[in-house]
């Protein structure tokens, strides 16, 4: 689901939380997060039309630099989380995403960022995103503009 | 290994990158960090003479409020990861710890900080410390005040 | 979904496969296929009515006695596999489940079984399945008897 | 640390339960053994003089092809695992690994046997061994032998 919203491309999808992701408090472990981010970022490009596989396979990597994540309240077993995840501004070698998480009765869990680089496969320095990740961007702001 | 370094109680703790921990772009996963930094301070509390499992078995739980990761260089597989972390302010509620990862080169990969807080495992809400975490805490600092 | 075939319940759930799942051979770990069946006979309760964290709740835990995994293909990134699970002999104190795992090309790449115990939550002995369970399971066979 | 008995190549190595490594029931979660049997097997490796990255960067991997555990007992949060890793018998296309998991009181919680297979790095296709690793096991055998 993407919809344009206050200038920003935003995008949702739902992650259930596993018997894997609990810890001995009972909540879901602090270190899934990046997990339930790679998902919501994947997902929201799969619905531009991009693959992240594809860009890959073309040959741009895209690492992580960046990370910060505020823990609001915790996620528990068997929850189903909503990850909303936005896009702000279009760039052609970094990747920025905020995020948003909501639990099954809306109350927000957590708020986080990141911040990605385009980097060649081969030479593992920053590089240009390739046309077509560019395209689907510029066009989703473009006729959302007004 | 505890040092006092800088007005900063400093404990360095070797990981080894496993083959669990890696990625198809033969990195260490972005998502691994936290767990990282989790051995890290539990470490640096053993090395006082506090032991987290014992926080947790007297009622005192901590949970993860705000993390913030600058991914500098990638740990690669088999990579035997020095995690050097800071402890600077005594507080009674919240914990702050702040991580530098160097690899078996010197090399500095990732900077990081997290924030916790004290919970009562009954209320979830926030207390202050035990007195015996607060006492070797202080301990430490006035022995090597000078 | 649900069906009854050759005297067994099976059920099927697709599960995507993550980066965070992938290893440095571009495969997913051997590690994460416990976390599948996880998802898959907790998907599959679910189907039937039955809320694996009710169970929980109401005081009775699944873990599991034994794994037998074999490692036909390996799942690749980005791979929407399905995973199927079967459940053929109604039991009051233990669970056997049978899974297979097949790729969107429909290979199949993994087999599976496990063997979980129903354990009383204070005393953390083996107990017999609650009511709702049994009659759950048996209503299915009944129903698909003819 | 590395003995001959019984005709097997017997290793023990420590592995700490983190907290990572929990889940609600305040256990390891079922999926965490083969990660504990992935360390256990490279440690014994690498105290045999053979680094199983070599063995990657010279082209041979190592894919799991079969895998089963039995739970006795659960390891706990913070536990000291000590893991027993056995090989019994040289072969050259496949290598076989039994486990036995204690806790620091001495009580066996696991047990549980992998077969992996030695597999082309281009040709994804099985291989024969290389010399040094079939020379690094018969060596120890044969030292071993009366």
């Amino acid at each position: 689901m993407l919809v344009f919203k206050d200038g920003k491309i935003v995008h949702e999808v739902q992650i259930r939380v596993t018997y894997k992701d609990t810890d001995k408090m009972g909540y879901s472990y602090y270190g899934n997060y990046p997990t339930y981010f790679e998902i919501a970022r994947t997902e929201f490009l799969r619905e531009l039309g991009l693959s992240y596989k594809k860009l890959e396979d073309d040959g741009f990597l895209l690492p992580i630099a960046n990370m910060s994540i505020k823990y609001l309240k915790p996620a528990k077993y068997d929850d189903l989380l909503t990850v909303r995840t936005s896009y702000k501004k279009l760039h052609s070698v970094k990747v920025e995403f905020e995020y948003e998480i909501f639990n099954q009765n809306g109350e927000i869990l957590n708020q986080a960022s990141t911040l990605l680089v385009f980097v060649d496969v081969n030479s593992r320095k920053p590089i240009r995103a390739p046309e077509y990740y560019m395209n689907a961007m510029s066009r989703f702001f473009e006729q959302n503009k007004n």
